[in-house]
């Protein structure tokens, strides 16, 4: 696998385009992805009961496993719009349907922004013909910044593999700054690929790929109600093609997860206010739930995102929140590692050297290890920590 | 009901004192509360699986109804100390026993400050002395006090009842600033009373009282180590005894919970930081399990609370955050009010004039109400905003 540039549209055959069409002030809201070829299609949604239109009708168009499009909007999450919301997200595919003359279920939609709000239909739909006729004028940088909300820097990257004797491409943007703000549908991932390959085999390595980047990111528990990942694959690379198993699925599922995790670490890394990137990992579990219940309450815990952000290893607080976190669990069996050093042995403080640990803490990235010495299994997240800059940023929102 | 002063020495035969044994910087750190008579007594312990070894010892201890003394200390919390944190806590109960020439197994301890350093034994031992002979010299206010770490003001509260033609009296301090620092053992609280209560009625009303008060609160979801909640009631109030059942139980039962709610009040009112005071209630659910999650999920929410924060009627992250709580809803059955305007009904915005919700907000007290439209059950729970003071008291806790 090699690294490569050019991002989402690095894949042959994909085209972009994005335009400012009047959502918000003064900067492009708008954006298009195409294939010129049709396309093996698969999406992973928000978990959220709660679910922005556009999530509906993609879920719905991705039920035959093709598609051709993808629009994407920022500024407005057509969240919680009732059933007119829907239906401007059905008059939004439409329009971008006639515009490149495809099938209207060709087309998949994601919206971010202010929840509870509509759309302005008639700004996105008149912004479609400028879109699909500038297709192919903007970068897959472009269309990163035109996701752009409370994040700092845009997200992309884009890998090359060998599948057989053909080169193929995958590439991806990203939009979000720490799966943590909900108004803003926090985050969406977009990934193309030239890969030859069945609608079933693509659905499966971007559930396992997910499941491996995009679902072991956290910054503050909050789940988005616009979140969604879409893949498009587009066979252009003439490569045999991919099926549900095989040393070309394996290739293509790693090579994925790849471009997935990289994409995830980039959130992460630009969390709102973030400072330092953070590894938990609990093992010693009796099951994985107990380990990822155990994981998800220390990455989450505002006390011990706060210790990382002051730089003090109060590692103390770490035990408490596992500890509350409902995972089976006996004080007196604890280990807590700080990096390489171990903190807490069997429940008992093993006296390591505060200037050690506070030394530790000062760097930009930092592992936690819990064995909770209960069993075998494992599990980890990737967080940041808790900042003043947080708060800053998501007190004054709407207003 | 008649609120009072004096708070927990109001009752009769209830004594205190405090004193700076050496654990603080020059800061009162050690208290006592003796009871002049034999006491029934009662407690709550934290739920979180790694609990301090004073808990442990108290717990043992409370198993036969009844104690005389309780001695509390701040600034350690001899919490993962291993084998060693519990010796040492069961000897500084041998020594109060020996000063006050009652049996050790009255003897109740608490302890809140930072987790996995060993107390400075020697230093409690030698002060228990003092605090006996001191009996009688501090106030309510005084323990209160001493039982301070980031609480900004001292928390009690008395209040008098009539059982039969008896004036009976029920006193409580409580430290904690919101039930969000396991390092400080967040939340204590003591309560006292001259009622004749049997042991078994004794405990069941504290029960009932926590579950309507100190466990309805949250700031952010975490749940300290030392957390506890004491009563000792001596009978010098010459009533009939209080047993299980019956009219006076249920006097004495709301009066109780009145004082632990009045309490529980002052810890979010204070708690780190916090500008507002926020009573989340959640109704129409399938049940009270998922009643709770959706309060939960939503009183703990960063996203939810920073816009109280920053008085911003984003009520879209509520919806955001029920609909990830893991509750049974339906996007398109949700109503949501703020105070008193319905800003969402069955999903769809009702379009109140946003002028009007930024009013609302900039009260110190707000109301949420969600009806999920599923069922009948409902949960309610009490909590505060997150503001940037949060950030830097938790930040530099332990350096």
């Amino acid at each position: 696998m090699k690294i490569t540039e050019g991002g989402i549209t690095r894949p042959k055959g994909i085209l972009a385009s994005s335009v400012w069409c009047g959502i918000k002030k003064k900067k492009k809201d708008l954006c298009l992805i195409y294939s010129e070829a049709p396309a093996s299609a698969a999406g992973v949604f928000t978990s959220n009961k709660v679910k922005a239109a556009p999530l509906i009708l993609s879920k719905s168009h991705l039920r035959k496993g093709t598609a051709r499009a993808i629009l994407a909007n920022s500024g407005n999450a057509n969240c919680l719009t009732g059933s007119e919301g829907l239906k401007d997200a059905r008059e939004i595919a439409q329009a971008v349907a006639r515009e490149l003359s495809i099938g209207q279920e060709d087309i998949l939609i994601a919206s971010t922004g202010v929840i509870g709000r509509r759309l302005p239909v008639e700004k996105v739909i008149f912004a479609v013909g400028a879109l699909a006729s500038a297709l192919g004028s903007s970068s897959s940088t472009d269309i990163a910044k035109t996701l752009m909300t409370t994040d700092t820097v845009p997200k992309e990257i884009a890998v090359s593999i060998k599948i057989g004797s053909k080169a193929v491409n995958i590439g991806g943007v990203a939009k979000g700054a720490g799966m943590i703000n909900p108004n803003m549908a926090t985050m969406l991932a977009f990934m193309t690929s030239d890969a030859l390959i069945t609608p079933g085999a693509l659905k499966k390595a971007l559930k396992e790929s997910v499941d491996a980047s995009f679902n072991r990111i956290t910054v503050d528990g909050d789940m988005s109600t616009n979140d969604c990942v879409f893949i498009l694959a587009n066979g252009l690379a003439g490569n045999e093609a991919i099926g549900h198993t095989g040393k070309n699925y394996g290739i293509f599922r790693d090579a994925l997860t790849y471009v997935s995790f990289e994409l995830a670490k980039k959130i992460v890394q630009d969390a709102e206010g973030a400072t330092k990137f953070i590894k938990v990992t609990v093992s010693g579990a009796k099951s994985i739930v107990d380990a990822k219940k155990a994981a998800y309450a220390i990455a989450t815990s505002p006390l011990v995102k706060t210790a990382f952000y002051g730089e003090d290893p109060n590692w103390g607080r770490i035990a408490a929140a596992a500890g509350r976190s409902g995972a089976d669990l006996d004080a007196g069996r604890l280990d807590i590692y700080l990096g390489n050093e171990k903190v807490l042995g069997h429940g008992t403080p093993t006296g390591v050297d505060k200037g050690t640990l506070r030394k530790l803490f000062k760097k930009k990235e930092i592992e936690v290890s819990v064995n909770l010495n209960m069993g075998k299994k494992s599990a980890g997240l990737y967080t940041s920590d808790l900042s003043k800059k947080y708060i800053e940023i998501n007190a004054h929102y709407t207003t």
